[in-house]
């Protein structure tokens, strides 16, 4: 098929099982087969572990990455204001809408904007202005559990990771090269 | 956690959704990420398409992979005998044995291991053989729809991909970057 019949996409994983991130940096491997440019923002902080961060590093100078945000909203050690993580995020809207506008990159990944959403850090304006905002040569995926109704819509691809099994259910903890 | 605590699991994707492969892909990403080899065997030659190949090219040498089999089994085109397709799987079953046995592997991905099973092109048994000579220090990722019931209890975690929203529900053919 022709580069003429190509189609941006909006791809969305999201459910509960583990693969949803994990699926967005496979698409990276297709993408670099390409030698497409891709962006990668991540809108939760601390999600990502050495082996993520240190992958995405390896896969320079075709995938940028991007870590916002103040770390986890509301766990236990959280001390900083909503609004703090709130501004963190509307940074990152903004980050993610001057790297779409520069159409550079093929590929635009915002990994865990869903939750960013279910947090109240991003709203769906936002999102939907950043998703309005995408190119005909670009593709955008985002990831995260609990896609809002309205996303799944305009989605062209929603795939839910299910969760059937999962280690902790054993008893096994967080492996390396799995979970880290 | 340290390396003592480390435990060899068993992943499996499986499900009619997309992110299967890709998510596995993703796995080489964060294996990457702690300078591990990575042995990938692709058992239903012809699901691969360009992207994927050239995007496996350019993570080497951390990632090995291997492509066997006849081509697709059973479609319009196949003019092979059965027995053609079988024994080419058995030498694929053969070379993950090796590679397994080498230790050389922290991460083996056998994928499309499950269709290749349901096509009856690796038995049960031979299956089973694989999983249980990895070692304590190796992760084994097996993907392909229908994963059986049995390979879904003997696994550590599995994830259903469920197909909620796929593009040719839309009319939208194949995309580069997304289906090759």
């Amino acid at each position: 098929m022709g580069e003429d019949q190509q189609k941006s996409l909006l791809v969305v994983y999201t459910g509960d099982g583990k693969g949803k991130t994990t699926a967005a940096l496979g698409m990276c491997v297709r993408a670099i087969g390409y030698k497409w440019d891709i962006c990668l923002i991540q809108f939760v902080k601390g999600s990502w572990k050495y082996g993520e961060l240190k992958g995405l590093k390896a896969l320079e100078p075709y995938v940028e990455s991007h870590v916002i945000g103040e770390g986890f909203v509301g766990i236990v050690d959280d001390t900083k204001d909503f609004e703090v993580h709130r501004e963190a995020a509307r940074k990152g809207v903004e980050l993610a809408r001057e790297k779409i506008a520069s159409g550079k990159y093929r590929l635009i990944i915002l990994d865990e904007l869903n939750v960013a959403m279910d947090l109240g850090l991003v709203t769906r304006e936002e999102a939907e202005s950043l998703i309005s905002a995408v190119g005909e040569r670009q593709h955008m995926v985002i990831t995260g559990r609990g896609a809002p109704q309205w996303l799944q819509e305009r989605a062209d691809l929603v795939t839910e990771m299910r969760e059937v099994k999962h280690p902790y259910q054993k008893g096994i903890l967080a492996q390396k090269g799995i979970d880290w």
